[in-house]
Parts: structure tokens; C-alpha cells; sequence
């Protein structure tokens, strides 16, 4: 039989207020009486009813974040902000991995979870975004990226554009002239690779130097081991290649360790770029140019905007960090 | 006012059993009706009610994880791990990010979490968990790593002093006189470091060619960054350091990058061995050999043991992955 609320308080020997009041983390509680409370708590492994909780105060406190796989770095970052950020307001985390094909707050039985938040930063076409309008979903979801949800969703993002674009110009500026792109995918709907392809296109179609543009096959993750594949079929088929933009550190170092095992010199061959600014990139060999967020900020910016129902946009700045792939000194 | 199973069902023009049955998955409804209470369910936005469920069923579907840092590779791939075979089960995976000393399932305010099951590979002294006896966790707790808990809690682990053992065998195999072991932790109750350099220690110990110990100041995080600097002073105080056992493969990969700026050679003048198997060994320069192991069998036996009760430690096998950094050939 599952404890209750009456037997936390007999046992504590106080008022079914008090241990409330301590569940709620009220401050008017001595810190004695706090003690015998939770003291009574773990000896008679009292849950509180999420359920009866989520009546009176409307909230769960539970914050759903779904990512594509918490094992690539960029996303167990962005997964270790959520949770301590979501600790300091009170939230649990339950993390997803998967995509808005299989549903969003959902487990596989189509049980939909109590969150009060949900957090998305996985693939999502822009069809599957407007087929969620229908739910009541929207109140509580923010979007972490660049999506089409303009006027539909909450979304805290980098401009992607932008990000291709200064990427390319960069390469452009110390010299590179056949120019090749790592991270397209397949599902092209995807808003994020395909807005960076563009600016990728437009940068290397201004440039009166006219290099070279060369997009890689489209890649099926975003992991060291594809960055390696891809470069190797890329470099197979355009060995005159001098310039990479990655459209992940994750696949930079994958791109970085091909190049290695061929012997060619980064960056006095070939110079690299990647996007994220992931710790790995400050330790690998060569270390890793990318252009970079602040992934806290957007933590931060998506509390505020979901709490405020904010359909603006918010557009987060970057920079590009530089390291020694495409400058041979070795910066920060 | 929040939806109700009742609400759902007059909606969806069905009765309340057929809903239950679809939200716990029987496999007697037909499709057409599936998919026409899943949109009422997303039309109404119906949480189900977890407590009710709970009473139910005898469990709420969560499972809490707790990791000391989610941006740690070595945690963020056994936590990918947990949800995927979380997942499998139907379970929802809440990650906390803290040690044993906060409280264990347990929010900063003292409230309980509703998990079922609760994997624990954070910190703990043996103190600590002596003092959980008290509670009634214990059915539902199973410890993911070496802990001081035999008899009082399912625990599925490595053997560490063997890891330590074998690791230092290793470079005294290869030739290394003067080891040294970057990893140590200033809270010495943990026991995960203290049984890898016991390990460590009695290898040496019993090498006939007397070999040299260095056991590096404690670190006081495994990153990338504290690895670097552990080995600088490490290096500044012992130039002679002939080999390096690292505790985790991230300690490792800084070492390595602080031995590349001080034009260091791996392995030719230093072999360098780290803990855990993650993927970025196999992409860092040079390759890093590694003493590792199964976290899927680590995570598939976890959720046996919990299941079964049982207080038998499972000890998983490990083994050494050679690469560059000890061989000079480079391996998978």
C-alpha cells in the first residue's frame, strides 16, 4: 500500500500543511521540523500524487527535452544546460531521442507525457510542424534551432543562413578556391542544413575569385565515423579540394581524421571549418576552427520565451572561433 | 480545466476502456479506432492521470538516472544508453545531474520523484550509502559502476583494480619505467579511483623491473581541460614520466594535447592508456588505447538485476583496446 500524504504527516507528527509546505519548498518551515518531514518521507517512500499536485498548482514540473541522440556532444551540452538550468527552476528532465516523425512529448505507446515543457531540438520538416496546430501542444513548446514555426511556436535559434555564409567567406578570405560542403541531408526538408547549403551557394557566388563549390553526398548523422566516410568518397572524387565547411564539429573531427590518415596537411593543404564550438574542438589535432553560440543563452532565452508565449523569433548571435584548421597558430 | 479519460473517450465516441487500452498499448484495438482516440487525446491535450495509473498498474513509467555530468562523454553515452533501452521498456527517462551527498531521485526541494527505477553512476562514499538503508529505495535502486554496496543494493560494475592492474601491466610490458596515474580524486571514499590506483600500485609493486610510480595530484573534474593542465604540472615536476595510466579516456585526451605542446612524442617517449572506450578515442590524435567495456551489457544487466532484486555484483568483463597511443599502429 502506497504511503499517503495523512501517514508522511502522523508519522512526522505535524499538520498535512506543514508537509506540503516543505513538498513546495516554503521557507517558513524550521529547518528541524523540514528534517523530520523528509525524514518521514524516505522511511515511508512517500511519492507525492504528481497527478493531485498537478490539480492544485497546475503544473508538474516536468520539462521534456527531445534530441537526436544524446550521445553526439553538441546535444548531451545542450542536455547537461536543460537539466541544470531546469533544476534551478524546479523542473525534472525527462529526455527523449527521436524526431517529430514519431511524435513530440510522446512515448512510443502514445501515452503523452505531463510535461509542462517541452523542449525540441531534433529534425523536423516543416509539413510535420504545421500537422501539431491541431494539438493544444503549442503552450508549452519551444523550439531550440532554426524551424519553420514562424507565428506557430515559440523558437530560440542561430541564423543558419549566415552561419553558411560566413563560414564559406572565411575559407574564401585565406585563400581556399575549391570549396567543399560536409553535413547536407537527405531530407532535405530539414530547415537547418539546407538554409546553410544556401548561404554556402550564396557566399561562393558573390566571390569574384570564383572557387569551386563541391556539396558532399548528404550524410546519415552527424558523427565522427560519417565525417570520416564522407571525406574519404569526397577526397576520392575531388582530390583538389582545399577547403571544408562541416556542418558539425562532430563531423569536422571525423573530417579532420580522414585527412590525417591521407596525409594531407591541415590547414597548408586543406583547411577546415566546423559549426558548434563543442569542447572537443580545443583538443583536437589539428585544433578545430568553428563557428560558435552561446548554447547557455539559448537555455536561457527559450525559459523566457515559452513562459511569455513569444512567437518571435529569437535569433541568437555567433562568431567563429579560430583555431588552427584553417590558420596554423593555435588560438583559444 | 484539464481533459479527462471521460472527456476523451465521448470525444473520440468510444468507451473509457477502449481508451485505457490504447494508452497501455493492448494490441486488440484496431487501427482505424487507435488513431482516432490519439487525435482526441492531441485535440484535447489529455495528460493521463500518472497517480491514478500509479494505483493502478503499481508503477508510474519513470526511471531517474543520475549522472555527475551529462556533458561528460563517457555519461552521455550511457545515458543515450538508458533512453534508448528505457525506451524499449516504456519507460521515460528523467536524468539528474548531482552526486549521492544531494539526495538520490530526489529535486533540490526535497521532492520526491515518482521513478519506478533508479540507476545511479554518480559519486558516492560508502557512508553515504550506508545511509540509505533507511529508506525504502532500495527495491528499486541499482548502482551503475564499483560501489561500496554489496549486500545492501543491486549493482552492476567493472572490476577496478583489475582495470588499474592491467592497464599499468600493460605499459610495463611495453617497455615504460616510470608510470604515473592521472585520475586520483581528492575525496578518496569514492571508490572507483581508490581501487584503480590499488591496482596501479600493486602492479608496480610486483614488477621485477622495479618501474617508478607517480600518482598525479587529484583531479577535480574528468575533462579534457583539467587532463591538460594535471599533465603539465605532472611533466614541469617529473619530466622523466615514461608512461601515463589516465583514469578516463577524456583525462587522457588533455593529456595528450598538453604532450603535443610541449613537443612530447606519444608513444615514442610517452604511451599514454586511458579508462572507458568512447568513441573519441578512436578520432583524437593520436589514437588512444583504452580499457573497456560493454555499457549496453552494463545497462541490459541493470535492468535485470533491479528487476530480479538480486544483491549478487554483476562484474562486467573489460578489456584493452590498443591504438597509437601505446603502439604506434593504429588499431580499431
Amino acid at each position: 500500500m502506497a504511503a499517503t500524504l495523512n501517514d508522511v504527516a502522523r508519522s512526522a507528527g505535524v499538520s498535512i500543511r506543514t508537509v506540503t509546505n516543505v513538498l513546495n519548498g516554503q521557507v517558513k518551515v524550521s529547518d528541524s521540523t523540514r528534517k523530520r518531514v523528509l525524514s518521514a518521507i524516505e522511511r515511508l517512500d512517500y511519492r507525492p500524487n504528481l497527478a493531485a499536485r498537478n490539480l492544485r498548482t497546475g503544473r508538474t514540473g516536468i520539462l521534456a527535452l527531445v534530441v537526436p541522440d544524446l550521445a553526439a556532444p553538441y546535444f548531451s551540452t545542450l542536455a547537461s544546460i536543460v537539466v541544470q538550468e531546469g533544476d534551478d527552476r524546479s523542473y525534472q528532465v525527462i529526455v527523449e531521442q527521436g524526431d517529430l516523425s514519431r511524435g513530440i512529448g510522446q512515448s512510443s505507446r502514445g501515452r503523452k507525457t505531463l510535461a509542462d515543457v517541452v523542449m525540441f531540438a531534433s529534425d523536423a520538416s516543416g509539413e510535420e510542424i504545421q500537422s501539431l496546430q491541431q494539438g493544444a501542444l503549442a503552450s508549452r513548446l519551444v523550439f531550440l534551432g532554426e524551424y519553420d514555426v514562424a507565428g506557430l511556436f515559440p523558437q530560440v535559434g542561430i541564423d543558419n543562413f549566415a552561419v553558411g555564409y560566413d563560414a564559406t567567406r572565411e575559407l574564401i578570405g585565406l585563400g581556399c578556391r575549391r570549396i567543399a560542403a560536409v553535413g547536407a541531408e537527405s531530407a532535405s526538408e530539414f530547415l537547418t542544413p539546407r538554409r546553410r547549403t544556401e548561404g554556402y551557394i550564396a557566399a561562393l557566388d558573390e566571390s569574384s575569385a570564383n572557387p569551386v563549390a563541391y556539396v558532399a553526398r548528404p550524410v546519415s548523422e552527424h558523427t565522427r565515423a560519417e565525417g570520416y566516410q564522407v571525406a574519404n568518397e569526397l577526397f576520392d572524387a575531388h582530390p583538389d579540394v582545399d577547403g571544408v565547411i562541416c556542418y558539425s564539429d562532430t563531423l569536422a573531427i571525423g573530417v579532420l581524421a580522414a585527412l590525417r590518415d591521407r596525409d594531407v596537411k591541415v590547414p597548408e593543404d586543406v583547411r577546415v571549418i566546423g559549426v558548434d564550438g563543442i569542447e572537443e574542438g580545443r583538443f583536437c589535432t589539428p585544433t578545430l576552427t568553428s563557428v560558435s553560440f552561446d548554447l547557455r543563452e539559448m537555455v536561457d532565452s527559450a525559459f523566457r520565451v515559452v513562459k511569455e508565449q513569444s512567437l518571435e523569433p529569437v535569433v541568437l548571435p555567433h562568431k567563429i572561433v579560430h583555431r588552427e584548421s584553417t590558420t596554423s597558430t593555435r588560438g583559444q
